[in-house]
């Protein structure tokens, strides 16, 4: 056996391991009981440092330096795989095993205490464990840097969005601000002299919201063999890619939350579950990165979902599971209904003009305290005084300020910016599936999605990692991220 | 840190990994979609594989005999841990690494083609996998049999019910084949003379008698922030101490069915939770065996829930919550209900005076395929056979006789004895519970557990694995383990 095909050996025990994480990560949010928070920890830690070790052993940097040597004989999947090998054990090399699970454990027992702390609006309560966490992350983002030949910031970005950086998105974040926040005015301005938007009144069972959420992710294309659909305090899209595991939260007063919710997720699926086959536990079968993964999950809820055509397909199947009757049920109120805008606090509710300003605090805060110009006491003057500065509005209590997500606490540092990188890419790959479909929106009024899912599968989904992110983008819709397709995509729905 | 001390530390690694695959293999029989199987599968087999390599690691090895020098300085616990730390390596150290992958494999496979087979009474289906499942199992028994100087058998026997020989077994089996059949006539022949049972009428909803389990675990001790009960097709306890996972299934036509089944796996559930806390990742601080366990949810379910104290408590809370009405609610109708007693084919239906003909039917064949004396495809006919002779009944098809239980096609072999160890180990020790506790059933007349319960924590599930079982029965009861307090109990029972 040549050394390459050793190395996928390798990751394959690697890769299966790395599922189960997955799985057990799934398990611990959705449905395990408190009581067995601690014990899961340690299961993770371990799990984490065996996954660590098998990296690090030396041989698989021999057969790695081998299988380099050799490269020429590949093709271009194994060639691709090999390159993300490399990656993998890059990242996996500049970290000692001790490193992997003390931050396993410290960001464990932070996830916990945030929990409570949240609830409670009590951030002194999780402030010592943050710090900790904090200390944890600029330890490993100093060694990835050099090992990597970036920034510390950068080192912690590329383990959720390979080889970008902040050159990148701050030229794409500044554009954004070039023309937000004008744009939210009009929107705002537009809104207001519009006639009220007409709220169908609940209570909207559960078991209901549950049902329709099944009914239409069905129809959409998620495979029920394949996965499944719970409940969760923070809505997630986990598991693998022959067993996904999605999540939602349900608001009696509100169907459109979980609905919304559900369907964004469902894209997160459809993308996972369309990974390439015949790579399933190999890097390069892998989800791209975490912007390509948002902009699968976007392009279905904001693009696709929250579209008149997608409303005039929903509206009465809506109608009819919720016993539902009168105007608000119309298409189009329910439309306008999905397209409000507001200066709001909490990011997770945010509209689509207004979560950017979100996401540029949060990158702005993260690289500040990654670089130690900001420590974490400070964070709740720095995050009001952001906020005000970006959007007009200031949170009155840490749960709606810097309380409300779960990244730092949890160990996710350098993540952030690829939500709105998500957003840009959403709009402009769903530029591009209308160029290729011209009928495909006359198709989700149909409630038909096979065209526009077929063409993701093919364009996105199933070339997993064979290309990076830039590169993927260049091939379906011919030119390099910008911010283009998704202003015209704001004008059009909010101005237009 | 000493050899000692350094073990316990590659021991909590080792056993935080051995959590994770308790909770992935729950995951597997509880709630995962059927597409999942194959990805699950190779995720067990990969965990399974590192935890062999943790424990077959020759520095191990050395540590080993290192602390057994110095093991005069330990106390008992530690002691005690030292032994079990031996055994856990000798079991290991006898199979190679790829022979536990290829094991984990095959019995996978042959599970997931059982369970349609089953269901399609096709035992063709599922012969070939059976088969290799066996070829597998006989070549780890040959290996350990080696190892540990035992019989074939006895090595399988000897991973679920440490130290136990097949010398034992067999004489208490005869104990049991000496008086059983004439006391079942004699059972048959009482019951045939009383008035007809009364049976409540259904349906009865899977919701409230979710809900009556869930207060009747509460009330018995069961605590949900350290579990869940789930439904599955196969009934069991799985999960970890802190995260006991139970499950049943329900029967709209039938409540009891499921709550007796909810009530043992609670039992399985408490001795799991009771644990001695100190050693969680420990050799030492898990269950002592299959027998203890089988014990402690047949203590529950058969000593103390089928009583008529149990049923003189529940009679009101069963009736209020299905709204029932008329004799066959009373405690006497429904308790006469769960001593009914039957010849019949199916092991898990079994009533405790013909369930261990099942049992010894089982061990019987097992023993025969491990000695090489019958082959997979003779089962079907040794089966018919075997059970027309020891209970008069002979199954019509392989879905009533040799398809039903899932052991062997999982690869859990040398297990069906503890099934009947456990009961006679419950009835000698209820036996004693009542000398500790003379008033024990009046309190659960009256709903209250906690004596009992405290007696079993610290009689049994504090213990773990300190004792040998032979040695726990003998401190707990005042003599080894016979079939006399459990002949005593059906007399009561049955003929009293």
């Amino acid at each position: 056996m040549n050394a390459y095909h050793q190395l996928e050996t390798r990751f394959r025990r690697i890769g299966a391991l790395e599922q189960a994480i997955s799985v057990l990560h799934w398990d611990a949010a959705a449905i395990m009981p408190a009581g067995g928070a601690a014990a899961r920890a340690e299961q993770l830690a371990t799990l984490r440092f065996l996954a660590h070790q098998q990296l690090i052993q030396p041989e698989l940097g021999d057969l790695l330096a081998e299988a380099e040597l050799e490269s020429d004989a590949l093709d271009e999947w194994r060639s691709a795989n090999l390159r993300e090998i490399s990656r993998r054990r890059l990242h996996a090399a500049a970290v000692p095993g001790t490193l992997v699970e003390a931050e396993s454990r410290a960001c464990s027992e932070c996830e916990a205490l945030w929990r409570k702390a949240r609830s409670e609006n009590d951030f002194a309560a999780v402030l010592p464990a943050l710090e900790q966490v904090l200390r944890l992350q600029r330890e490993i983002a100093a060694i990835k840097a050099c090992r990597l030949g970036k920034s510390p910031y950068e080192a912690l970005l590329d383990q959720y969005e390979p080889d970008e950086s902040t050159e990148t998105i701050d030229r794409l974040f500044d554009e954004l601000a070039c023309f937000l926040p004008d744009l939210l005015e009009a929107a705002l301005a537009r809104q207001a002299a519009l006639p009220p938007t007409l709220i169908p009144a609940g209570p909207f069972p559960v078991e209901v919201q549950r049902r329709v959420g099944i009914s239409l992710m069905e129809r959409i294309g998620f495979d029920f063999s394949h996965g499944r659909l719970d409940v969760s305090a923070h809505p997630f899209c986990g598991g693998i890619p022959d067993d996904v595991r999605i999540t939602t939260r349900y608001d009696e007063t509100d169907f459109a939350r979980a609905l919304m919710g559900v369907l964004h997720e469902t894209g997160h699926a459809l993308y996972q579950r369309g990974l390439p086959v015949a790579w399933r536990l190999q890097p390069v079968g892998r989800a791209r990165g975490m912007a390509i993964h948002e902009s699968q999950s976007l392009l279905l809820e904001m693009q696709v979902c929250r579209s008149r055509a997608f409303l005039t397909f929903a509206a009465p199947i809506l109608r009819e599971a919720f016993g539902g009757d009168g105007p608000g049920w119309d298409a189009e109120a329910l439309y306008q209904r999905q397209i409000r805008v507001q200066r709001s606090l909490i990011r997770v509710d945010a509209d689509e003009v207004t979560y950017p300003a979100h996401v540029i605090l949060r990158y702005r805060l993260e690289r500040a305290m990654i670089a130690g110009d900001l420590v974490p006491a400070d964070l709740p003057g720095a995050w009001a005084e952001g906020l005000r500065r970006l959007l007009g509005v200031a949170p009155a209590n840490d749960r709606e300020g810097c309380l409300q997500d779960i990244h730092w606490y949890d160990g996710v540092w350098g993540y952030f910016p690829t939500y709105t990188l998500g957003a840009l890419i959403a709009a402009q790959l769903f530029e591009a599936a209308r160029g290729a479909i011209p009928d495909v929106l006359d198709a989700v009024a149909a409630g038909e999605f096979a065209p526009l899912l077929l063409w993701l599968r093919e364009q996105v989904h199933s070339k997993g990692s064979l290309l990076s992110t830039a590169e993927l983008i260049e091939r379906v819709t011919g030119r390099s991220l910008g911010t283009g397709s998704f202003e015209r995509h704001l004008r059009n729905r909010y101005l237009g």
